[in-house]
């Protein structure tokens, strides 16, 4: 059995390699930091994320963390450098395991296993670094048919030293996950974002939570989701289509006041988000909201989890309404479907006021 | 001046019209209801929302909440019944003043002001009404060319006196913009949950909060979506088919890897996100984000807030990351821009683990 016990080298020294780094030190490991800027490696050297690289050292595993546009020669380089295992925290998959096989060949593409951390920031460099960035997220995992257990294995070791939750796929698999799950429903809020940009002013008044969830992740850096859209092409252009013959399919059905074909994409629509996975993994617990109105000013957070706490309710996820022209928040507390009248009761009692 | 004074009369006892009988009912207005279902006006009148309405009764202003397929012939019932001004709540306008126009003619239609508060619930019903419903929502009002300013200054008085906050269209710009700000984004939030209802179960566990984000909106029930977007079918097929026009420029631009086209897109998505207003309508102001990781149970948040409430910064929004397979959250602060450095050194001071 394989162990983990170092060095790490860490190739990349922005948010996701220092902080992978960053990981490895907290859990006693020696990590060597390599980057073409000798000043990100002084930096994260500085907030203790390891030290410079020698030419004599020797890692047990390296992790390749460089922008996607060199990771390929990144990792054929790490391959040829020494006889470590060598991962990266690339966010596609399948092209760039065929195009590190036809630059180091079968036999040294062996010690390499691609993976993709499911964490990231809006900002980015060494000191935007966290040991916990990868706290609780998926970080999936991308074994071929050509690598060891034993080399997997490793992998899974600095995923879960970094507290982060091991999920395998084939490459393929990876990236016809992450367009669905990710790229695509990118595109989509940037389509219905594109709407808004057009929009008059007063329009957007009438802009509740539902747009601004939808649209959120459409604020992105369009210069690095280009690259990831572009990299997972063939993924991406498939479901694409899927969801142009069913915009066709809902422009028929509207025009034509067909009800039932509405419904039918309405109803598959309730049933995806009843397919995505609830906290921990398990299956989606009924919920229940309970809307608190809030003056907005500090402290009055503090004293409404003060209250619901009291009341021993554990608050599943908040949502906090932005509202206009003045100064109340509507505060939106999900928790469990049995504890909501609870809850409820007992903000009222306190003096809260509250409604379903 | 005209002044609302009441009697304030409620058609239709469900949770908006209840809501805003109890609204009335704390500013001490007499209300007056009125339901097709005896037992909803007895339970309305139970929860302190008002009386029954006698046939002597004279309301100054009528609200009329019924279900939408009913509301244009309530409202008539209503101009004819009476000398009262007469309001609905209706998701959609145009199409229903033109009906109410049809049924009255234009000199009782000059007694009609359509508006649309922009709240609701999970919930429906009498008993799931809250006077504190629609605290701080936007709440739209459409007059025509047929009112006169007083008739428009007193619904402007039951939205006050409702806690929200009026906004004036014409019907034809309101229906306009809810399908822009509200129809469409629950459409394409539906496209994007129905590729996940498709999905192998695996690929699911790579779902990060960007796609649960995306479909949120897209759980709401079906049937009442259907209504309210066959009731506003042309702005919502106006739209629909910019989104299919640009959806294809997008297919197009990443089939032939042009990248410009895409960034296009993507860009114009980034500056829809911006043009959103922020909290209390006014401009949007630069956030910042501060993730912790917390144990999952009860009081974690309470003592989080605290903790921020200690370093005197006011939390603008907050989001719970529900993690894969074990019991440690990730809580997302939103804060001002300028107070992101200090909330994470007083957190980490107060030994939380934080990264951004």
């Amino acid at each position: 059995m394989s162990e983990l016990v170092g060095p790490v080298e860490v190739v990349g020294t922005g948010l996701l390699g220092t902080s992978v780094a960053l990981a490895c030190r907290r859990a006693g490991l020696e990590v060597l930091l390599t980057d073409v800027s000798a000043e990100h490696v002084r930096t994260a050297a500085a907030v203790g994320a390891g030290r410079p690289r020698d030419p004599d050292d020797r890692p047990e595993l390296v992790v390749v963390a460089v922008p996607p546009a060199h990771l390929g020669a990144a990792i054929a380089d790490a391959l040829r450098a020494s006889d470590a295992v060598v991962t990266d925290v690339g966010s596609v998959k399948a092209g760039l395991h065929a195009q590190v096989l036809r630059a180091v060949g079968p036999a040294l593409a062996t010690r390499y296993v691609g993976s993709h951390p499911m964490a990231g920031s809006e900002r980015s460099g060494p000191l935007a670094a966290s040991y916990a960035l990868f706290d609780g997220r998926p970080w999936a995992i991308t074994p071929h048919e050509g690598n060891s257990a034993e080399t997997v294995a490793l992998v899974e070791e600095l995923v879960d030293l970094c507290g982060a939750v091991a999920v395998r796929f084939t490459p393929e698999e990876h990236d016809r996950a992450v367009a669905r799950t990710s790229h695509v429903p990118h595109l989509l809020a940037s389509l219905v974002a594109a709407r808004l940009a057009e929009a008059p002013a007063q329009h957007l008044a009438l802009s509740g939570q539902g747009v601004r969830d939808v649209t959120r992740v459409a604020a992105g850096d369009p210069a690095l989701y280009g690259q990831i859209v572009t990299a997972n092409a063939e993924a991406v252009l498939g479901l694409l289509h899927e969801v142009r013959g069913q915009l066709d399919s809902l422009i028929s059905a509207i025009s034509e006041e067909d009800g039932d074909a509405l419904a039918g994409v309405l109803l598959q629509g309730v049933a995806g988000t009843r397919a995505i996975p609830g906290k921990h993994g398990g299956p989606v617990r009924p919920t229940a909201s309970v809307f608190v109105s809030v003056p907005d000013e500090p402290g009055v957070l503090a004293r409404l989890f003060a209250a619901a706490g009291e009341a021993d309710v554990n608050v599943e996820d908040v949502r906090i309404d932005h509202d206009l022209g003045r100064a109340v928040g509507l505060v939106e507390l999900v928790v469990d479907d049995a504890r909501g009248d609870h809850l409820q009761e007992s903000l009222e009692s306190q003096g809260w006021v509250t409604h379903r």
